[in-house]
């Protein structure tokens, strides 16, 4: 049963309580348990916040950031666990899988589609953007007050989980909340350049370096970049500046498919894969031993830089041929 | 004096009217003239919208779009001009000035600083974010309902000028219209895949030339690109692939004033400003004739691309040193 006041209920009546997110923390899941948590103190709960994965980089400026635990709960007593944006036990991680076993009541609060909530006191709203927006529901229900600190951790798992009000689940309501959080005085412009503005400069010369690859297929619907070693040293670039690099080849007009070739070693390369609408890329990976969803997926495939291009490329010009009924030549 | 209410009853009692933006045309820009012209179409009026510059592809997109007459005004009597998003008359452009020297009455619609606004009706905000508010007052006023059309174009006005929610002009004001424009039913996804999502591979070629240009001061607070006519030429790009470009230099992280020279021939460049959080642009641009907005701005100045450069750069870098208190060197 799916029930916010029945969950605010387990809270309020709880003293001691255990938060946890989801395993490669997002800035829904760390927005919203941050909120959540710096809410329950200030109703003077004892509050512990768990992650079982490290917290990016990127999220370190969350207000409260530092009162999360890393990779282990600690041994003590807890009247409660409040699971927030998980919608299978698996995704709390392995720090929480002693928890998971014990007796301790779980409150679920989720935004993902999951017939069966895996707590005591289940809340699952699909048509929330973000579960940070309900968190906003429920702290009201608490009667917290929204200070600054928990407005910008509910602004930022909104943010985040819309992609800055563009995605498909952006509604009316998500604007409205949007609106109390900046009457609230948050700082937006400077909220934005740290989620999404700021980029080291070696990423620039990454990016200038990987455009200079940039093919485009005679037909107009594949586009690729590819990454040597000796590149990405040239420019004192890291793992993290090569991930956004296939939003490029996917952002151009009529592109159905993106790829990356990325230079592992000199007999191995990373093969990363975007399509837009229709071309289903978890087969394509799955040719080549790998695998991940229809619209993203990746493989690691033995040979240089050039075999290994002209071998993906042969194949998804098959796949092309075949999903598009012999249209392209 | 600035008075909405003269403004529309000027428009009121006006049977036809003339509409125009400003010389190359962006989304705040066509979204808000195509908003009041639609508007006022509902209401009977007879409209004619020019656009001096041509519309860029990106834009075609506009519901009304196909009525926008580009590069002159039909010769045919008016009653009123009213001119949207320009604070000059010169920002007009060339279609309009035969129009701007006849006795036909103006009325100026805008959010940009302006102390002397040119029309004889006057309405700027400059706290609105876009123009495309403004005209959603208007079509308040006006008591014109706000249809798909019409969300659709002032969206676009409000999403482009606030780069999705996140500059510094948004706020909760911009969230509350968003929320009402939302409920008008328009997909949103599908708009911010046209605006931000798609373009044209010479946008990524002229990109990996501009990069190549990427520069940062030793403080590391001002970075800069140029952009001459051969390179424009080199990768067959155009003018509305050059805008999104400066939000390269200013997505650096530590960067506080980021530069776009642009050279328009061998004795004129174009320089844009942007800052994050602190220079005031409009200041900046001013020593050199231009203006705009705090933390967006612009001005054209004759010289060669490299003595534009090192005149605009040492006034930015005296500009950096009197706003840091001396603390940079």
């Amino acid at each position: 049963m799916s029930n916010l006041p029945a969950v605010a209920a387990a809270i309020k009546k709880s003293q001691r309580l255990l938060l946890c997110g989801h395993v490669m923390p997002d800035g829904d899941s760390l927005g919203s348990v941050l909120a959540l948590g710096l809410g329950l103190r200030w109703l003077g709960k004892d509050v512990t916040i768990v992650s079982s994965d490290p917290i990016p980089e990127l999220y370190q400026f969350l207000p409260g950031i530092d009162t999360v635990l890393v990779g282990e709960v600690p041994q003590q007593p807890y009247d409660l666990l409040v699971a927030v944006d998980c919608s299978v036990p698996e995704r709390l991680g392995k720090a929480l899988e002693p928890v998971l076993k014990s007796n301790l009541p779980i409150a679920v609060i989720d935004h993902h589609v999951n017939d069966r909530p895996f707590g005591q006191y289940n809340y699952v709203r699909t048509a929330a953007a973000a579960t940070g927006e309900i968190i906003m529901d429920l702290l009201d229900m608490l009667q917290v007050p929204i200070s600054m600190e928990l407005a910008v951790n509910l602004y930022t798992a909104i943010v985040t989980d819309t992609g800055s009000f563009r995605y498909e689940n952006t509604t009316s309501d998500t604007h409205n909340r949007a609106a109390r959080l900046l009457a609230c005085g948050i700082p937006v412009a400077r909220l934005s350049n740290q989620i999404f503005g700021e980029q080291p400069l070696a990423s620039l010369k990454l990016l200038e370096v990987a455009l200079g690859t940039l093919k485009v297929s005679p037909c107009g619907q594949i586009a690729w970049l590819s990454i040597s070693q000796s590149q990405i040293k040239s420019v004192g670039a890291c793992e993290q500046h090569i991930e956004g690099l296939i939003n490029y080849p996917r952002k151009i007009k009529g592109v159905e498919l993106a790829i990356v070739f990325r230079e592992l070693d000199e007999r191995l390369v990373k093969v990363s894969f975007r399509s837009k609408y229709r071309v289903n890329v978890n087969l394509l990976a799955g040719k080549f031993g790998g695998g991940g969803h229809v619209r993203a997926a990746g493989c690691t495939v033995s040979g240089s830089l050039d075999q290994v291009q002209a071998m993906v490329l042969h194949e998804a010009q098959e796949l092309m041929r075949g999903d598009s009924g012999g249209r392209h030549s």
